[in-house]
């Protein structure tokens, strides 16, 4: 049995279930409806898959309340998504890496790093930055100066943290993921470009998490912000002097423009382009590829198209896109009838 | 001389090909048509080209059987531009690095490193990882634990792949590539958002070659694969749970959401965009920038636009639209016609 | 006060502006309108901003000559934004790090490091590669064989440049840069994908940036090309053998193909994908989120959409695209006035 293992009654106490079959039963692993089996817990929500729940191999399935699932040990609960999730935390804790600072790593003499601190080979962390304590800095990252990184926080390899960016607690950055380079902005005379200053700074608030490869641009006077909790996928743009606000969840691919605001709890597809100088509302939905233009406010609802549009409308469009076909027929037949009128009526004087 | 030059003769055996002219000459170089002189062999194929062919300094030109290209040396083959890459390959072999593990590199004393194998500086490997016979790992990547790289990989500089990744044989992973990485998926309630399990794993096939910074996560509970000779460009996202068959060809800067599958023989374009749990028969071509909606099932054939469809539907909508000023001023006229016959009906009446 | 601090009338004759108010003011750090305070100096060009710049509680404000902004200091200049830029320069000088090579760095014996030049920790620099004077390459950074580096180029963290790349003089490579890697090009025969040769180089000019994990691949046989004086934001994508000019502007996460030309002085949007063999003659600008179709000539002018169209045929095109509904409801009531005379005829033929 594994360290992590616990019995259904244990996990049901802990995500607020009811057990209804053997408690006792031993779980080791999450898994998915199809695959799951001995020592395995599923989770099934949509109605539509009751049937092949029923059917699962699982040891246990997570079932929303008063489900008709015919299982031999489920566990009923309000939210079996969030319940088989809290459960995945416990059977399979994220990595814990023993505090230690690998010999290799290169270290300023007065970074202020914390007790209980993993850092890995090849990790670089300069002047006066600092490093709170359950953080993991793994292989080959590299923080700048005056950077300061909260408590509790994966920083996974060959990510840069620039000068003085700050990073809260909880924060994950993956793989590849770029804080603090400069902005994109120039004064151009009639001989060449010159740099605006990019002389800001980064802040990346508690629980925000940051996909592999993303970059974070710092902000030209003032700062760039990732509000608390907010999740951001693979490969994301953020320009300079961006605030993001609290709990947005932003896919892959996305584009922000500097000096772009998103309000709190915004969902924002994959590959959406934003011009600069945008501010999306509070509760704004906007659909993977949508395309926004500098200075829009982007109220609370769902958009989509480029530019954006409300959802309804944009199918809307859509349709009537699609109907282009028929409406040059119509128009076609209408013309002739027109005609057929005309030659009609003239007739009709002559006799 | 260098090392890898031959004779026409030679390799004119080597792809198949019927020499035309001096079969002793010694050619050192692939160039294209324009720039190919003394020691260089050029291809060409497209009939429009003939004629600049026959110009061409090249000391030899492939062709294709029976064509009329006047040069004093060529050789006749069936697919030039294939014999074309066939020479380059042998004139141009891969930079072959002589089996080393640099000083620098930090090795887990229980990973299996092949004998010939070649590990460049600041390179980290992890516990229980393996790495085949002939593979290069270069300066700065980063394998996490229970990694398996199998026999003549490249992974160039920078690379990172997350603990529990397995890698065919003949693999080539381009600088930033970052594979293993959680996938993006919450459960949200009303307070925040919790990470939904990510602890699949990915699984990349033979003869595989991934573009630079391009990201691959692992499963959320399965696993994320590339099927076997599969070519992926720079920065292209592939979501948790995707399943890419074989010799499927992806263009730059795609992103796939989670759980899409894409069967053998597919082409994609550049910057196209994936909603989740799509799936894309066999032999189906994607143009650039297109876009797919969650769920779709995409039948073979050639498809174009946002939403996508079939590429001579795209056209034709796209004709349509372009009509519209005109279908504006028809409908302009004939609304004139018509008013004209209702007074002219209505003084019909009153006469 | 700072070592580069620098009174009002300093700061004034090195733009060339004219100093109202006291000339012996301290200036410490440029900031915005909104922020700037004592010891910092804002600017205005907008002259919808002229009354909150004289409401800025700057120390001074740059203003365009003659400008009815009333503050206590100004300085009339001829183009506040670029003296703006100038004095940020003078005030906030790049971090410019001491000539040093880390310890820890892996430098070719043969390779040629001038005097004045920075290495920072875990850098590889391989054989024949040389570096000029004024140079700073940081911490992870890998440069392969035969590279050549110019002066005063600041190449940041973990920045890749690949066997044979060439870099001018004055260029800065934002962190996650890869130069060089293969490009994307194979020839299929009924079994498999086999590499075209991707054997050719890449050159970056003088003076040019390139934003965070941007990627610029080698050419297939000849070379790719980034002119002088060219400004790349963070993830774009340029193809094997592009030619982009000089003073070209490119922003975040475009997707250049091979085989690209853009010609001096263009300025393209983020996230615009371009086919292969396009050319963009000298002036064009292209705005966000187009497409253009492979083999394409894009004349001078501001072009737009998918494909890209003339920006006032875009407009009017999407005018008309919103119009539909209304030329639907036109088109049924006309249909039902025709009805209607048609009825109207038959009847008065009846009578």
């Amino acid at each position: 049995m594994s360290s992590t293992a616990k019995t259904v009654s244990e996990l049901a106490a802990r995500v607020g279930g009811h057990t209804f079959g053997d408690g006792s039963v031993i779980i080791h692993r999450v898994a998915s409806l199809e695959t799951a089996g001995d020592g395995q817990i599923a989770y099934v929500e949509d109605e539509k898959l009751f049937a092949s729940a029923s059917a699962s191999k699982a040891a246990c399935v997570l079932v929303p309340e008063g489900a008709d699932v015919n299982v031999p040990c489920r566990i009923e609960v309000k939210n079996p998504k969030l319940a088989f999730a809290l459960i995945a935390e416990i059977l399979h804790p994220p990595k814990k890496r023993d505090p230690e600072i690998h010999s290799t790593a290169v270290i300023a003499s007065n970074a202020d790093i914390a007790l209980e601190v993993f850092i890995g080979a090849f990790v670089c962390i300069g002047e006066n930055s600092t490093i709170g304590s359950g953080t993991q800095v793994r292989a080959g990252a590299k923080l700048g100066d005056n950077v300061s990184v909260g408590n509790d926080c994966v920083i996974h390899p060959n990510v840069f943290l620039e000068d003085g960016v700050t990073i809260g607690d909880r924060v994950i950055l993956h793989a590849g993921v770029v804080i603090g380079a400069d902005g994109f902005g120039y004064v151009r005379d009639e001989h060449s470009h010159y740099k605006f200053p990019q002389i800001g700074t980064v802040v990346i608030e508690d629980d925000v998490e940051l996909g592999a490869n993303t970059c974070v641009d710092r902000g030209a006077l003032g700062r760039t912000r990732i509000g608390r909790g907010t999740k951001i996928d693979n490969m994301v743009h953020v320009g300079h002097n961006c605030d993001i606000g609290e709990r947005v969840v932003i896919a892959a691919q996305t584009g922000i423009s500097g000096s772009v605001t998103i309000e709190d709890d915004c969902v924002i597809g994959g590959q959406v382009g934003f011009g600069d100088h945008i501010r999306v509302q509070s509760g704004a939905v906007i659909g993977s590829k949508a395309g926004i233009l500098p200075g829009k406010i982007v109220r609370p609802g769902v958009w989509w198209g480029i530019p954006i549009q409300p959802l309804a409308e944009y199918k809307r469009l859509n349709a009537h896109i699609s109907r282009l076909p028929a409406v040059r027929e119509e128009l076609k037949e209408l013309k002739e009838r027109v005609k057929k009128l005309e030659d009609d009526l003239i007739q009709n004087r002559e006799r």
